[in-house]
């Protein structure tokens, strides 16, 4: 039987496993199989993302397709549905099928990487935009764009203010490179618009040290990057936790709230739940790997990256989630495999000593520490940046694409256009603090709310006095008056503590309504009930 | 008071009538003010759309930022939600408020174009990928990749064919356009799946009438397309209507069934909602203007494109709803707004004799027609089809980026990466008919199903003898018995009508019956009641 290598996660981890495994493939008298299952049929060169962001690449310069990079590897973009380390196979969630699918192996390299994980910070999960991957680039940039376009012609300035404000948490590395991308973009852009006075316009990064990149970067080049921030416009609110966010502000664990409808947020990533289910021993969430990245106890299981707790031989601790060592980690990886199956070689451990660190901070800007002692900052460092990433993109004409786009962008000035592939969802989920309002008496009737936890409060305003007309709780609902009669609010609901809703349009409402005979009647019948309490 | 000019709609009518208007602003003693509302911050170059399915143009190459192209006119990014023409004013919908936003006016000019309009067509609303807008564009690329990635790894010969099998509905301009590159990509792409056997690939065309651009071509030309389309390896059905889809099929009226998971329609479009509900005189959906484009008893309602029924003085009968015409017709409208506005001038009509009609057949052919005289086709026309609209492209900038993604596209292979940018919607609306399977005993339960129309019977199957469970109709579900046991299906669900159903995947099952009490303990009642009849 030919043997079966299944590598799980396309990142730099899992796509460049097999890339070096290709490579013994060539050599080697006996034969295996290379898989790779991945969520997209794509590999993206992450350090290259805020670019995205920013509008200096352009959306598809920063991927390569996994089965042009890895033309001898089985590829399955599909969703992983469980391991079974027992029985050596990993199942795939059905796709076109009702029907899952076996995919038994001989080697697994988990590399699953982390996933973005916002448990217990409320409304996070509703309204931060995460930005770990393609998608999460492409949604910020629309965003910036769809709340530019608001502001342009909001008339009501409290709102307008909301609307021109953003709030990045976390100022480690990739939160530092894209506040500096979102404030450069924001304000370029804003130049277009005529409505907008760029003094209005506020950046605001939270970081919950004292200065950053601080687990990256030697202390100088941390505070010269918040400098060079500052100067450029971003607020920076140094030993402060992003703790909760609603659709109007973003709320500190210092109290400070700061009303915004755009909240990014770089910092909470979690292990893959898929890795948490295994019987696999973890160290904080990583899986605990020997210096050969073999996982322990299993002889055929592997890890490999951000997912991996891999001892650092050379500098102490474990191996740092940088593509540079996962890049490294690769290569001993698919040697220490291609050893286990040819069981005549020895296995390798992961020996590396970082080069250095990079970090861009938007336009013609960067630091750097290079070596462990040269370090460097502005335009030097920023070239370098581009230097040294571009030189490792992986394939030629990716590396035709960015030199056009980068050369592109000197010349052409950034357009705020959106992509929109596809219509946006008919239930949201929205989280409220104490004290907000959802919606104002006098207000469209756009969406009907069902209240998963928490109170609301509801009343009527007549002159100037409020009269209330009901408290509600989980499971009830609201909204539905002014839906039911096309008309606006009857009411103003008000949170009394934290709340979480559904909401559900309008039109995905009236779909659901008549439909359903009995769903219908019961609206009704409480609809005609709280009319009578308004009175 | 400065008078306003209110153009709703930034496709070639409106947005050209508001460039035309900018140009008079300059020269007038009397200013007034330009506004366009328009659901998309860009104009899109509707002829190259097909290319960007195609891949030979880049995602964002056809569209232009309206405000730099439009600099002293007021842009809305917003939705419409009606039009008040007694009271002179058009009325916003909310975006980040709940409160809906006047736009007073002098001048209105309705350039809404059609929209796509499935009605009396079964499923081809839950199932068909419509052709209009960039978002189309995008979706389809994105489809074509996705179906070849799950073809890829297929393991059921009829499955893999079902997804290796693309319908297109309608032999129009578009419709031919858009079939020739379809066909093109998944020719090209395929190359790229080892997996993949050429000769699996169906590209079928779907055509109500025996040639092919019968409105817009002469029968040699339409017949020329048909022949070189086939050449290339796609079918093409005459004399029938794409009637009905279902998540397996599409169908025929002339009772054929073709299994496909790509089903992509161009033919109908009707006229926008907004439009249909305003005291306008309509024929066959259309608003009847005069030549000078004025609506029928409204003095200060004007209409363009698509949208308006403007007679066609020159060729008889009204003018076609192409580019071609709406960027005349808006010099002509801007002109005879003007001249209301400053009063002194008279009013113009508008002719024009076409120029001609050019169709692109995908990678190096194309059909043209030139002054009624001169026909072409091939490498010639396609050639010509290039150059004409390039020069039409507005804006220098873009010009330079569709000539370098065509450069880019003959040195650099075509990609197969797909832009996921929003997550998938949580409930979809999913048509089935007679005798189709919905899922299948030992199936993974994947989905709750509420039926809206239809009736459907469960039945188990034991020694290959079927035993009927229940036979459920209209408000009835099913499928819950799989997501409360978190195992696989219990029994088979097969129509016995048409069936629609609303799906709402496990994730959001979960959420809904762990958040609302009395939904679960119905949910669970039934189960138990459907337990003991499986016995």
């Amino acid at each position: 039987m030919v043997k079966k290598v299944v590598i799980l996660g396309g990142g730099f981890g899992g796509a460049y496993t097999a890339m070096y495994l290709e490579k013994y493939l060539k050599k080697t008298k006996e034969p295996f199989e290379i898989t790779i299952v991945n969520r997209e049929n794509y590999f993206v060169f992450q350090p290259m993302l805020a670019e995205v962001v920013g509008g200096s690449l352009g959306i598809l310069d920063t991927i390569n397709p996994l089965r042009k990079l890895l033309p001898k590897t089985q590829l399955y973009v599909r969703e992983i549905d469980s391991i079974d380390i027992e029985n050596q196979k990993v199942i795939l969630a059905p796709k076109y099928s009702h029907t899952p699918f076996d995919l038994p192996y001989d080697h697994l390299v988990l590399g699953l990487g982390t996933v973005t994980d916002f448990r217990g910070m409320s409304g996070l999960h509703e309204h931060a935009l995460p930005f770990k991957n393609l998608a999460d680039s492409i949604n910020i940039r629309n965003q910036v764009i769809e709340v530019l376009e608001g502001a342009a012609n909001e008339t009501d300035p409290l709102l307008k203010q909301k609307l021109l404000t953003f709030v990045v948490g976390g100022g480690g590395f990739s939160g530092t490179e894209v506040v500096a991308e979102v404030n450069d973009l924001v304000r370029k852009l804003a130049k277009q618009y005529a409505e907008i006075d760029p003094s209005q316009i506020r950046v605001v990064l939270i970081h919950s040290k004292d200065r950053l990149m601080e687990r990256e970067m030697p202390e100088t080049l941390g505070r010269y990057a918040a400098m060079l921030l500052k100067k450029r416009g971003v607020e920076i609110c140094f030993n402060a936790h992003l703790k909760a966010a609603t659709p109007e502000e973003a709320i500190l664990d210092t109290g400070e709230r700061i009303p915004s409808k755009t909240v990014i947020s770089t910092v909470p990533s979690s292990p893959n739940p898929l890795i948490e289910s295994l019987p696999l021993h973890l160290e904080r969430g990583k899986i605990v790997v020997d210096a050969g990245m073999q996982v322990e106890g299993w002889g055929n299981v592997w890890s490999i990256g951000d997912c991996a707790a891999i001892p650092n031989l050379e500098g102490g601790g474990l191996c740092p989630p940088t593509a540079q060592f996962a890049i490294r980690e690769a290569k001993v990886l698919a040697h220490n495999i291609a050893a286990s199956l040819s069981s005549g070689e020895r296995k390798k451990e992961f020996r590396f000593k970082a080069l250095g660190m990079m970090g861009a901070l938007g336009h013609h800007s960067a630091v750097a520490e290079l070596f462990g002692k040269f370090k460097c900052s502005g335009l030097i460092a920023w070239v370098m940046w581009r230097m040294i990433y571009w030189a490792k993109l992986p394939g030629l004409d990716r590396k035709i694409k960015v030199a056009l786009s980068w050369a592109l962008d000197t010349m052409i000035p950034i357009e705020a256009v959106q992509i929109k592939a596809s219509p946006t969802q008919g239930i949201a989920q929205l989280h409220f603090e104490a004290d907000e309002i959802i919606f104002h008496e006098g207000d469209v009737g756009d969406y009907l709310y069902i209240i998963v936890n928490g109170e609301v409060e509801v009343f009527t305003t007549k002159d100037q006095k409020e009269k209330l007309i009901a408290k509600l709780g989980k499971g009830e609902y609201f909204g539905e008056m002014a839906l039911l009669n096309q008309r606006s609010r009857f009411a103003t609901v008000r949170c009394l503590s934290p709340v979480d809703v559904l909401a559900l349009r309008k039109s995905d409402f009236g779909v659901l309504i008549s439909n359903f005979q009995e769903l219908r009647k019961d609206f009704e019948q409480t609809e005609k009930t709280r009319r009578r309490e308004i009175g």
